[in-house]
């Protein structure tokens, strides 16, 4: 069950196995949170990822990268790799905030069909890459630049904001965060999650009609039983 | 003089006693800074309480809810004890960022009357949240769920974001942070915060039409007799 | 070389020595990324500093105003410093994130043809300041108010954002964040940063039509020396 | 039960209903963590209060004192009201992390009896403070110094690193962090907590001679329930 | 390649592969930085990982335990899984800063023969572990309790403070932070580590003796070569 | 007035004018605190900047350096300007938190006569270095190693924590944190903060023997006059 992350600077994976496409969209139309929920409450990258503009919600197949800090060159080899539907997911080997991704790398990456990024450092260009429509998941911006000086590795096994990412992952980013369901998992997590989405509806319109939760998942009893006292 | 917090876990207090409703509205109309100019400087909740969508300005009496970390059940308690007008103010036993709250829970809030949800946490579903025009302020967002286990209390004194909350107090939110004015005092803090706002309508006017604050404050005396030194 | 920084509270300097307005302007239309690049990678404030608004992007020469926590007395005193043009950037000597600038001290700015407000601490009122256009970068928002009690100084250098600020600089300010560049070397940097600019649209027209940086830019050659290995 | 924190600004008073002597030294004597406990997990400050130095476990009744930002004044009035067995906690009114507090008031609140001081905000002098034998809980260490301008007060309840502290409550403050226990529990928490140190010492005997907390704790029939499941 | 971390909550493995425990020794006596340069520069938990007290430098193979916040129940089972020299590695599945360890899980797992605890929250209890000699590597320290209530797991793969972390991995911690070595790697990794060793002792004494790294390392004219300029 | 600070990558100014080498001799034995607070409240460097041990008190003349994210080279180049009573002020272009610093170039530096290192970023070896007894302040410890790529410059004026370093400036760092006085201003200060300290020595007894700041500073007037009221 090993993962031997070390021993894989420098290195590229070109074929890799990504999840199965209707699964990943089907996971994309959930939500972040939804597909947390069904994935036992686990798959969520740290919440300090947030988007660089409000309402994208997107999914895709992971293309992983790991760079250094201060240094992107590996974003250019990553391009390379993409293939429609896929999302690029950008680890670092030591926290940086530089801006490692701007407007021309996004122009690259939109020219190959990639849907996203996912980065855990800085991004610039934010302007442009929310006219471009381009969205991107970060640890914040930042108009500093990067060099182009040292190896990293390209679909490679990454720790992205504290989550484990494997290349051809599903990523599910929306404006609440990043979720990733194992490639294996998508279909069943999709089916999971999609039974959650079908129950919540019903729920709303209830609850809009003012029924309390208190009432509608039968928590009065298990409140009362733990103690809870009411009191004028 | 004492409050005692604790020995109130586990406790629902039903009738409370809520600030005068003219007095919140007015209070609303005029914004937390100038409010909290009014009481003297004090009243603000932390800074890192940010409203979800830029342009919200609500006011409303404070319905007050203890939560444990990662655990949500007693927001639906608290539901139950919402009237129109009401403001939920969710405090924490301890830090924690997961998002305690999304769509469901805000449509039974909004059900029953709510005008926005103040929580010393994360929140999710922003998105929709934004779109059904529910304001939140709170730590952050995360799309991490929470379980249902743990007992907490509704409508005892919390300390939100580092501010006291009673029951039934003022809440004041917009997007320069959230305000709380004590039931007791609403009426005379928004006279004098009425006379605040009235005198900076001519103060604006003077400003636009290139009047310096230095004379319109006269501060030009007492700049020069704290020793300032204009050179060339 | 010595730069004293010291001795100098309680000290407006009058006349400064404004960088070229043409160069100013110039530098502004290319963005702070642009810039600091053309730079050599320096001249940035910290990235913890951003906008309260996303789309603006402006330029002009600094005004600069050295604040003591909780005071902003300065402000009017810098207030009658600005010039048509100016940008006010406010350092403070040391942390605190109160709300010194609100929309009065703009409406004032304004009157006096200041370009914006980068401060080194938070702002108040920003709702408002939106509204009227009036674009701020800030460290946080926050509703809580000043005193006006303390001498500081105005157009002295200073340290914002962990960058040197003389008077005169020209600051560049965008939703990427916000450069710096010496009176005396803006016409020489807009001119490098015009030239980078200059070749970025070919380069982003050929990525769009799906060439990669990896050829745009012989890295092949450099990243196989390197030792970067493909496996499938 | 409203505990009107406002208009109390430049107030001091003098007469204070300090908790039982007994119970607190018997608090101390038992440690932050266990009285925490013993209150039903509530009542600590927030965990960014450290000690300025390792090793001291102190407890005292509470001497309280509202500070502005930047402004140390009402340490000065503080000090008058310190009685033997005292221990001073100091709040801000705003964010700040100056230092506060250094050799020359530690020997002033040593002189009146002060067992130590619990402040959110910096310290400063902490090598002479540690050979002093003064103990200090705090945001942080500061060279930075304050001023004499503002009011604050004295002996009002204050809300310190996230806890309500009221004069004469019990503080009990290690290496753990504080606590504070409202001064009419104090001798009934003293009580449940030495109940359960009682407990401790039979605890780990069994522990250390190698029995685990499992069957100690019997776990293992609601682990299962729970649904763990061991595998090879 | 993949590593399916989800589909484990509440699993307990009982044989795991413990690293070879020659090597695990061999890379404790070399220390968490020297095996960090070892592998390449990789391996390390994040920073802020610290010791609760100054001078413990231990290495020993992982038992790995997912906690959820607030709740430290699956330590317990952990502790049944530990053997002489391992260490105990603790995730969470969200970000907390209570207190999951105190001094009566240590005299358990001191018991067993534990050689340490890592973990990515809170511990308290840390004057007596410090007395008990116990090294515990955390993000704080925090005297808030937990409860237990929720299933974890025992022996899955682990991301703590942003490493993974496999059972039976070494783990090298000292005052410079905390390494992870894969299990199959680490005899690998001693001997390369040991070898950096080696040239140290020499390089010391030369340095010690005067000479310059400029020299020894031959640095002068790659320097001139990047474009070195001296200047009087 | 200028400092451009710009221009200056690659350069190593040989010929520095250092402070007066008993001026900063006496500096040192006065400590950050009193250092600061002659200076008229500025010249600290920002209070994270935190020794690696407790107890150390030095002074020194700056040798200054610019370093780059992850790359140490340039400290080399730096340590051989350094002179006997220098302290090593290392300042980077953007914030990186790797360890910089170690027990080899502890050893080269100590070997040229450095006092000491202040450095905002990371080091590593904190253990040995502080067996060593020499003193680093820093922003953190990191076990993470750097690379020797790219140019910094040394002894250029540069920005550390906040605070403007002129080589040959005096820079005074113990248990508080860091203070810089510019050279020119080393005697002036010196003078200027003994009479501070000279008054302490008697203002500490008499708060010893039980005389209030009150009485001491004749605070009761202003006090009252500012509106302080005292209650029952």
């Amino acid at each position: 069950m090993s993962t031997p992350l070390m021993n894989q600077l420098g290195i590229v994976k070109r074929n890799i196995e990504r999840a199965d496409r209707a699964a990943a969209e089907h996971l994309g139309r959930l939500g972040s949170a939804t597909v947390h929920e069904a994935m036992g409450r686990v798959g969520l990258l740290k919440p300090y990822m947030r988007p660089i503009y409000a309402g994208a919600q997107v999914s895709g197949t992971a293309v992983t990268v790991l760079l250094h800090p201060g240094d992107n060159w590996m974003m250019h080899v990553a391009a390379e790799q993409i293939q429609p539907g896929d999302i690029v997911v950008a680890a670092l080997s030591a926290e940086c905030g530089d801006g490692f991704f701007g407007d021309l790398l996004a122009t690259s990456f939109m020219a190959r069909g990639a849907r996203g990024l996912v980065i855990d450092a800085g991004v610039r260009d934010v302007r442009i890459l929310a006219e471009m429509g381009f969205p991107v998941w970060s640890k914040g911006v930042s108009a500093k630049g990067t060099i182009k000086a040292t190896l990293g590795s390209v679909n490679i096994p990454v720790i992205c904001a504290g989550a484990l990412v494997n290349p051809g992952d599903v990523i599910v980013a929306d404006d609440d965060g990043v979720a990733v369901v194992p490639a294996a998992d998508a279909a069943r997590v999709a089916e999971v999650a999609q039974k959650r989405e079908d129950l919540e509806g019903e729920k709303r319109a209830r609850l809009a009609a003012g029924v309390l939760g208190l009432d509608m998942y039968n928590m009065r009893e298990p409140l009362a039983r733990a103690g809870l006292k009411y009191i004028d």
